[in-house]
């Protein structure tokens, strides 16, 4: 079984996209929450209130990275999305962390960002612009079969 | 000796202010190329010609990744800037990257950053606003002496 | 599925709490040897009596490490809990073994102990009063769920 | 070159002790920041104040960590001293710690802590009563001469 | 279970020897993908063509790593076979990454190519010269089963 | 599941004491090939004969290792026992080799080996004269349960 | 100082080539033996006559790796040169080697061995034609100069 | 330079042999205590008596362990030497260790003792039987000069 990591963007549907283009494929999906509030003020709604925004976010981070760090180490590959907004560096951090671990890296992106991400594209196995591609890639790595 | 990798921002004399702030401590510096024209075309100009920008930007991004790999790898304590400009994408995935590798990691960046940069700093053993604190820190850290 | 190590005191039902509190998510627990009494007789039980107390007490730490080493090694989070009461060194050795394997930390204990703990607890990715905090936090990292 | 790390206990001499007692030997001690205010108070001295004891303490814990791991990882050798009074759970952090990355450990207690640590004993290599005693493991360690 | 993974020479059925020949055992084989025509030009197919043929090449080569590296890490048996023609440098690339990885290597070719192999055989548990040999060799090695 | 490697002395039934011994544990054993014709020409026997005894017993030895890496590196805890004849040399490399990987280590011997085998002894968590008390031992790991 | 293993054909001046284009720079060079004989002959010059061919070479190839290993590992950089005659299998199999030991890679090969090389080329981080590109790299990446 | 350490039999000098052989190279030599009453005694010497033997024997052997382990650690080349008498079970153990850390292991032991080692000899890269050839393998590695 190949086990895939979804970092990235939590906007868009790019992951069921790619879950559903993997259908049948001996491959199981982790992701970070992606519910955005949730994922902002876990530490807080669980640990207890803090006045300063620093450490209310640090509680938060910090919890997420439990489930983050188990999904990038179980992981065979790690593919990260970057949207169209925001500075997503936790995006990145992911990318460089799955990097360090030798881990498969598959990065998706629109052309406007190819520059700002030609670092991170280069530590990737394949760069894509497309959800498809991903799943494409997947199916071919597991069952050697090409698209079309 | 304390060895320190200075990564990201290259646009303002940061580094500069760390290593003058440093003096007479037992530390060496290291950095990636931050002379930015040879930075993105180092590639092409050793390597040849590539009409396309993606395979221009990837020859490049992988020939520093020789010098940054060493520098974070030989490294005791990564330092990273985030400045205000760009998506800086680079500085978050040498963060990450550092960190999966057990790096002490400082972080350097303004306020106006703090919540974007939540889970790169949630990774960090210190969070600076200042150069002067990351100066502070390393002497602290090699003589017990703490600034005033 | 998530594997939890439960180090720490074991004089109170803080285990039972967690493990009730986690009831329906997919998670696997694992313990050391919370009978004292064994715990403490295990290696001269097994291996022959010792006259000297420090080697009756050396045999059954080791035999005790077969078990703790395997929870700890196959653990995705280390839990520890600190009680009001003893020297629990033990559970300070499985906090920085853990750490030092890069297992996610949490710890577990009432404020009057939290200056003693700073080093521990700066390890940490979350610190806790209450088990079922710890419970909530396994909710919420396995399903986004936030608790109320 | 044989590289030790002093870990533990900072409100008596046994350090210079040590020190005193591997006179002539091809050893390096690194240690602690072992000035007790300045170690408390660094985080927020550099960092900024934080009105919550708990972040006052982890800004500081964190910090001294820097000094602490690198310490510990480029070692071959980690003492560490339990003394009659506190809690010292930091100590038998530092111990879990080195043993996880596979140090050698030399631990230095009195008989009245004898069973509150056998956990921590069992993994040493040497349980030590007086800091001559670790001086003359050193000796032995390094020249094959026994004291005497 | 002993996972093998069969590296090397696609154009006999090398591979559909030894599995026929390991009927009945508790081995579970991978392979890279042996669909010459998919393997060279998978990246092409799913990310988009390319006028150059070193990027052309580049694209499928990394695609194909997403399998290979895979294979090769989950296996506890790599079998590495050299055919009569051809290069065949990614199947000496397979042996060496394999060997790093403390993997235990299998070698398969014939006389002829025994000097141009020292230094690959040199890292070898076994040199074979037919299929039906490693079968016999995993059969061994699972049941203690000699063949005839 | 507790994964054993049963290493060393294979002319008496001691594997099968300590099976029988630990019925109804969760434990899986391995232990390397108990043939003794069979593993000493194991080598010649599959790829072909050698006319000096030196390369002779290194085919077989080499094919043997394939076995015992798997074994010991799947394990948890690797059992050694030291019989009363001959040198037995593969076993104490086991036992090292066992020692180097971290693994739990539990030493089966009688008295009149014990000066010989202090070394191995002072790496094991466990020195046993009996298998029964190696089944003793597994069972309490996992049962906490004490003989008697 | 930035270790460069030079690995592959041995019978053009394409080391010093690299070596006198370095001049100046803090770089130190290590290579195999590149004496043809006595890297072929050296097992048995030393340790003995082998009248079958495969342990003469097996001798000497093992003899070999002590250099090779050291030399691989200690690096940061090995540069892997194809030439135009032989197999070479022993240059791509220590490409493959300090690919996973995560070295960075440089391939130096004419063009008409880029279809036949595209695996070790995608796991390199530049693919070089001539030496003095090679040169060139080690200087930019040490001193930020480009050429001409 | 060339870390190698010389372990096993202790009474003969043939450390200072190949010591001897190996003058003018860049070699540096570590070795176990060789003064077989203080590696005896050690542990009782310098931390008190033990009446009991297997004590007695434990706490030197764990002494010695601290040497044992830094020196072969720090080696790029493990030299084991089996004598004609004893069990040297110690030498066996180290050989198993070094081997599992990845050290390129040179074995020296007479005729007799050939199928008893077999296991060990097939872990390493170089079997002698004379001092001379060590020093002889150990010139041509470091200068690619061949005896004679």
């Amino acid at each position: 079984m190949l086990k895939v990591y979804l970092s990235g963007e939590i906007h868009t549907d790019w992951r069921e996209q790619i879950i559903e283009g993997s259908k049948g494929l001996d491959v199981s999906f982790s992701a970070p929450v992606t519910d955005h509030a949730a994922s902002d003020d876990c530490g807080v709604a669980i640990l207890g209130e803090e006045p300063n925004k620093f450490w209310h976010d640090h509680k938060g981070a910090q919890m997420n990275a439990i489930r983050t760090r188990k999904g990038i180490s179980d992981s065979d590959v790690v593919v990260v999305r970057f949207g169209e907004k925001y500075k997503q560096w936790n995006a990145a951090f992911d990318a460089g962390y799955a990097a360090a671990l030798g881990k498969s890296l598959i990065i998706l992106h629109q052309d406007e960002h190819q520059h700002a991400l030609k670092e991170v594209d280069a530590a990737a196995l394949a760069v894509c612009k497309e959800p498809q591609q991903v799943a494409d890639i997947l199916r071919y790595v597991l069952t050697s079969k090409l698209p079309g």
